[in-house]
């Protein structure tokens, strides 16, 4: 499995990955899923990759190819986000229909996801979340995030805390949280972590961070962050328990199902 | 779907769950989850349910049944908690075996799972989850938790926080966590949630809370919850960036492979 997550808020774009791909448990290597291809001064692009690695490795390098042939369409030839989302999204049909039925038969799982995210000159900051079918959603002020891969355990923290308002300074941070707490609960995700921060209007690249295992700054936020939750819990209001001795009311509830209020 | 949780530590049990239950997105309803079978004074038996609520349900009756009808074995004649998990095991496949086929044949999902938590006199407090296969495991000191249903979104605060020597009083508030959580990234677990706090050697229900949509106190812990967070979050260590104007050497390691360094 892997993680990605991207954020764009008001203020610009972040976008974070894990490196690790497994098949099976016993099988774990390390690849980079986070791939930057800015023009700088002109557009910023990067993709985040997420799914099966043969799939995603092989989209990549037709990407690449495209990019090297100077083909006319390209990740650095078309004019807006929304075109380049349909691009990608038409490399993702092709490489997948090449190998569907192989992969199908002995039911090997061929799906994979990218985020897109970035800006091109004249456009707002935008991110995407382009599906393994080739069809594409894109975040929007009311939800300014996407997640691929393993995303529910990084989902909570996201949820309680981002808004469009969110600077990119805090959406990156949170974006390290929410991958923190997805490594921590599902050994399929893994570092190193890739953290790109992107200012809006700026098309510069001029954040990047990649933090390794045992990283001493990942030691310190973990730390930090679990001692942080203990204090905080401390102070949580108590449970207003309704007390008494409830066995004999709750067997005879048990037992008989017709004594049971109905269903609020 | 669901959310039921189970912790037990040194100082006894804690049982949570929702009570959604969802056929889709578009038919929704409130079933309770969560059922206290206990005889005051001598056991402490509770279990919760998830999966397919008409095998959930058919498998209660069961068990009901055989109480009413004061069979030779059932939850109130078995003499241990292991013989309890292996008899509900085998109600749970005894329904299924019956209903199989014809789910099966319309690629309806029959799977389910319960939690069976509790004590019974001259054993330890314990807590198992059994599979809709009938099997079953046991929680442990290393890991004092177990979770049917919709678990991941809750997972992470409770790997960070919990452990053996937690007291139940804290674990209860974190499975109240774990379950708002739950809920508020998913509108499959919803209120009102049922809470049981259950301390070890007592064999009596004496703590227990029903908290409803829009309940006071829900709404005041999920409101300090997440301005603890915001606070905890306002002191985090800021992230320690690679500074720079990174996009010439991304753009050429984006587009030409062959340049980048090997994956560490």
């Amino acid at each position: 499995m892997t993680y990605c997550l991207g954020i764009v808020t008001q203020y610009g774009l972040v976008m974070a990955a894990d490196s690790r791909t497994n098949a099976g448990v016993d099988y774990i290597s390390t690849y980079q899923k986070l791939f930057d291809f800015t023009v700088p001064g002109e557009r910023v692009i990067l993709l985040a990759t997420a799914g099966n690695l043969s799939m995603t490795q092989e989209i990549l390098t037709i990407l690449r190819r495209d990019l090297r042939a100077q083909a006319d369409v390209s990740l650095h030839t078309l004019p807006n986000m929304y075109e380049i989302a349909r691009y990608v999204g038409s490399k993702v049909r092709q490489v997948i229909e090449t190998h569907r039925a192989w992969l199908q038969q002995d039911k090997i799982d061929y799906q994979c996801s990218f985020l897109l995210g970035g800006q091109i000159r004249g456009e707002e900051t935008c991110l995407y979340l382009i599906y393994s079918q080739g069809n594409f959603l894109q975040a929007t002020p009311e939800t300014p995030f996407l997640q691929i891969g393993e995303t529910k355990y990084g989902k909570p923290i996201l949820d309680r805390t981002l808004s469009y308002d969110t600077s990119i300074e805090a959406a990156a941070k949170y974006a390290l949280l929410s991958l923190d707490s997805t490594m921590k609960s599902n050994i399929s995700v893994g570092p190193p972590l890739h953290l790109i921060k992107y200012a809006a209007n700026t098309f510069l690249i001029k954040h990047r961070v990649e933090l390794v295992l045992r990283d001493p700054f990942l030691i310190k936020i973990r730390k930090y962050w679990e001692a942080s939750l203990r204090q905080a819990f401390e102070g949580m209001p108590a449970i207003e328990w309704q007390e008494g001795e409830f066995a004999d009311v709750a067997l005879l509830s048990a037992i008989d199902p017709e004594v049971l209020p109905p269903p609020s």
